[in-house]
């Protein structure tokens, strides 16, 4: 089994996390997303769309899609549980999930892609697109208060893929100038909390 | 259990196919988006972020997030298999599920987001990334006619939920102008055969 991976990008960092809260060691081989490597034919092969990170297994099928990766390895060894444990936890988990990627780090995803001159070669930019997703991650932070004002974790009691998303949005949206501000103290709390987990060195 | 649902949307009928599907009947209400009963205070307080679907359990808890809904049901009644029996299909299914989300279904959400003149009132409109959205979901259809030129259905043998958030997506094309091309005979040929089934009308 070897993960594909490349240190600098938000994406396959989600996965390393998972893996290090699992406490399992995957051979990684690093792909130079500004080297141009994930575009390269024999990366396309695993990777159509030359994505990162990529896991291929043993028997050579591969699997993409971060969320997907974590998936397999919840399956494999499914404690301790990251993506819930009964019908309803793991709706819920997969919910908040799915809330922190599409409302969070995608609108902090797309700010970064259509604002950043680092990415102008690589991305067609279109700055007012960026300007509104800045402002629907910015308000979301703001929703995101008042939700862990209600709980420790995102998805609730216990700590779950739904943090480890959430994370990476965050500290990836120091790429994209969006920072949590010092009145959301609930992020604060539970920001600092999760930092501090040893997987978030990952 | 109560699903809060809109006929006229496309979120609301991935979970209606998956229902029927199973051959799962859950009653509905039916909320009105062009008359604005998803942004009432009554309807927030069941999904925050004023998005449909929705499902009420009979104990009150909330889930939001078509995919995390399905899940439910999926967990509840395993059978017939939507989302993989094993480790790797579960993965699997979950990596082309998210394939046909992130790159046809969302380009095709963001077209009609960002062009369409009926959601101008709805939504701050960039003309421009409407286009740009519609180039990323054309060019998704012509490699997911290499892609179904290798199997039956999206993910593989089986009918899976991939295939409802494709056919979904393929039929909200039409209010982008976003049309399979008569050439991708391998889409052409897939379409007909998951449109052909009874739950597509759902």
């Amino acid at each position: 089994m070897k993960l594909y991976d490349t240190k600098l990008a938000p994406n396959p960092r989600r996965v390393r996390i998972f893996l290090a809260e699992k406490g399992i060691t995957v051979p990684t081989q690093e792909i130079s997303i500004m080297g141009g490597e994930h575009k390269t034919d024999a990366y396309r092969k695993l990777s159509p769309m030359a994505l990162v990170p990529a896991l291929e297994l043993d028997d050579g099928r591969v699997l993409t899609e971060t969320v997907a990766i974590c998936r397999y390895f919840e399956e494999l060894h499914p404690a301790p549980a990251l993506m819930g444990t009964d019908a309803f936890s793991k709706a819920n988990v997969e919910m908040w999930q799915r809330r922190m990627e599409m409302e969070l780090f995608l609108p902090i995803a797309m700010t970064f892609r259509h604002t950043h001159p680092a990415m102008a070669q690589l991305e067609e930019q279109i700055a007012a697109f960026g300007e509104v997703s800045r402002g629907r991650a910015t308000r979301r932070i703001d929703i995101l208060d008042a939700d862990l004002g209600k709980t420790r974790y995102i998805a609730g009691d216990a700590f779950s893929i739904a943090d480890i998303t959430a994370m990476v949005a965050i500290d990836f949206g120091r790429s994209a100038r969006i920072k949590v501000p010092e009145t959301a103290t609930n992020v604060q709390r539970w920001y600092a909390e999760v930092s501090a987990r040893p997987s978030a060195a990952a």
